[in-house]
């Protein structure tokens, strides 16, 4: 690009870049909520309209906002699963575990199935169609988590029930996308497979048991010894990075390592962590939150045949989750499980994981692709109403167990 | 790279060149506290053994640290800028401008005139020759300010005169830079330059006169109307950006940019901001420090004739500061020359800038390149007990002017 250098040394392009991105998300957080609406909806929204698809093609490519390299969005998703697991007390979640694990199996088994028959009724070849599923099956942690963090709903039975099987349907949903892949390479090796789940359940299960006791012994005893400033921060990040990397490694993704670091630092870690992290998060989460709209490429659903399945598919994916969670939560009351259904239908991380992984092997076209960032985006966009809807009903009545 | 898809979504790449990068720096920071030295100089040790030409060359690439996007190192630089600015009073810093006018003027004249002598009479190209000593002219406001910083002294009269000077003289640098670049290019528009050096000195110098007082009228006000939380922080980040634009179009450096902006808000904001900031310094800035010590490649020093030329040179760039810069201060009386001296020798960023546009032109070799950036690692490893000594030395006796 240039190849006749400018005066200028540090080119505008980077910061400009960050400027657009955060600015815009921002302020349509500000409008959104302003509106009565959602602020995540609002810097997702803003992602679509800056994205390459709609405003950046009329902007010269060296002000367009997608120069931002996607290492930010991936730190702000991790900081943002970290500063929610900094708010979640490891006993909160853990004796919510049964009731989490049906809610997480009714879930995804309900939206892989009822995806795969609409997309096979519609025509699509069965690879497509397993890919379409596998990105149906999984809520989003970061997108769900968010929602309720930010309405104060975290805390409460169904919130920890969602946030918990949230983070076991994402185990479930890479389970089925290493079965799909393995099957469109040509086979399924069931061993394989099963040490593959068996891993990724061991490391889950055992960080979020044994992590807040390990912890809780070794980061003030280092942090005593330590020379340099901000021991304690530079210790939790060191856990964050190395759960991270150790959760790729067993199976699952590297935002699962990073809510199992905040948790597992819950009980350990002061005010002031509290706050560093915050700034970390708000400053990266738009770039995060603005990339999924940025994605999406709208231009696909010109053709009617793509936009009425991709509705369909919209009003499948948000009623497999409502029918199947609320079904897995019913030992927790009528009330409670509805909360849990619509809390746990938003998509998200891995939806676009699997979606571009399925590009890559050449099995998913790009209307399909367009398709699963759609019900990406508009998941994330209709559940923030359906908590607020299912939460605040009737909230006075709420039995409080 | 993958092409055979795994069934790990979301690849270790990047979490885990995040952990090594932030984990050695962190280490070798605490290593050096013990030993007495700065910590700024093991993080950039840090980066020489992690890099690519050193521990890097046996790790297999897909755990290579240098898989990290510059970005991290990009926004890193600007946050530690910012958050120097942060503890700056305008006032504090435009009472001494004279002084440090006089000191930058001097520091890169002397510094530029005797690194090209060198390089000439060892027989580079007039272009080279014009590189390196465009590369040696300025001081890095970042690995000075850091240091000054960490220690304490930055409040002292030495402490805000280096830093005025040091961002000064990044304006002079990046004037030379035009300079170079234009010449090299085939021919001096005085006009052009005459331009841009007017230009990038009014911008700072309006900003540094008036930005503070804008914002004090205009943070408080819009921040009392917006509705989203964390008001104060979003937008602190949107002047932080804006005005790094501005000052890559102005012609100076982003940080100069980041610098200002922090020295705007800091008789503003409230401790949160603070904290919030330090957040996101303490996670970037290992990356901006090892980024050095990793773009370092020490085997071009196996000619024992570049060993011999970058010693010299270090020792010229060493003496032109501490000579020119104390010479510039002389009015501050020979103790604080003396600091003032010390404290202007670091070279960083905008040699850098100037070894990389000049490999890019074809007119900087890979040896030349080598010396480049050997000259701001150590120059920014002696700095600092160089700081040190002058500012311990006498404390005491010291005139409490």
């Amino acid at each position: 690009m240039h190849t006749v250098p400018t005066p200028h040394p540090t080119p505008a392009d980077i910061p400009l870049a960050l400027l657009i991105i955060f600015v815009a998300a921002r302020l349509f957080r500000e409008i959104l909520e302003r509106l009565g609406q959602p602020g995540i909806a609002g810097e997702i929204l803003a992602g679509i309209i800056i994205g390459p698809h709609v405003l950046g093609a009329y902007l010269p490519s060296s002000i367009n906002p997608a120069a931002v390299p996607p290492v930010l969005a991936e730190l702000g998703v991790m900081f943002l699963l970290f500063r929610i697991g900094l708010e979640v007390k490891p006993a909160a979640i853990l004796t919510l575990g049964p009731t989490a694990g049906a809610v997480a199996a009714c879930g995804v088994a309900l939206s892989f199935a009822s995806a795969f028959g609409i997309a096979s009724l519609w025509g699509h070849s069965t690879l497509e169609g397993l890919f379409i599923a596998a990105a149906i099956a999984s809520t989003s942690v970061a997108v769900t988590a968010e929602v309720l963090a930010s309405k104060g709903y975290i805390s409460s039975r169904a919130g920890r029930t969602i946030l918990a099987a949230a983070v076991l349907d994402d185990i479930l949903g890479l389970i089925v996308l290493s079965l799909v892949s393995s099957y469109a390479r040509g086979g399924v090796n069931i061993l394989d497979l099963a040490g593959t789940a068996v891993l990724a359940g061991a490391f889950t299960l055992f960080v979020a048991l044994w992590g807040h006791r390990a912890v809780g012994h070794a980061v003030p005893r280092l942090q005593q010894r330590m020379r340099a400033v901000e021991a304690q921060f530079t210790l939790s990040m060191g856990l964050l990075f190395s759960l991270a990397v150790l959760a790729v490694w067993a199976g699952v993704a590297a935002i699962i390592g990073a809510f199992l670091a905040g948790m597992a630092l819950s009980e350990t870690v002061d005010e002031r962590l509290h706050t560093m992290t915050a700034g970390v998060s708000e400053l990266l989460v738009p770039f995060f939150l603005a990339g999924i709209g940025m994605s999406l490429d709208p231009t696909v659903f010109r053709d009617p045949g793509i936009l009425v399945l991709a509705l369909v598919l919209l009003i499948v994916a948000i009623l497999a989750k409502l029918i199947g969670c609320g079904l897995g939560a019913i030992s927790l009351g009528h009330q409670d499980a509805m909360r849990v259904g619509a809390g746990m239908v938003p998509r998200g991380e891995v939806g676009m994981v699997v979606a571009g992984l399925g590009r890559k092997m050449g099995l998913v076209s790009d209307p399909v692709f367009g398709i699963i960032v759609f019900l990406s985006v508009a998941t994330a966009l209709l559940a923030p109403p359906m908590i607020r809807f299912t939460f605040e009903r009737n909230q006075a009545s709420e039995p409080s167990r």
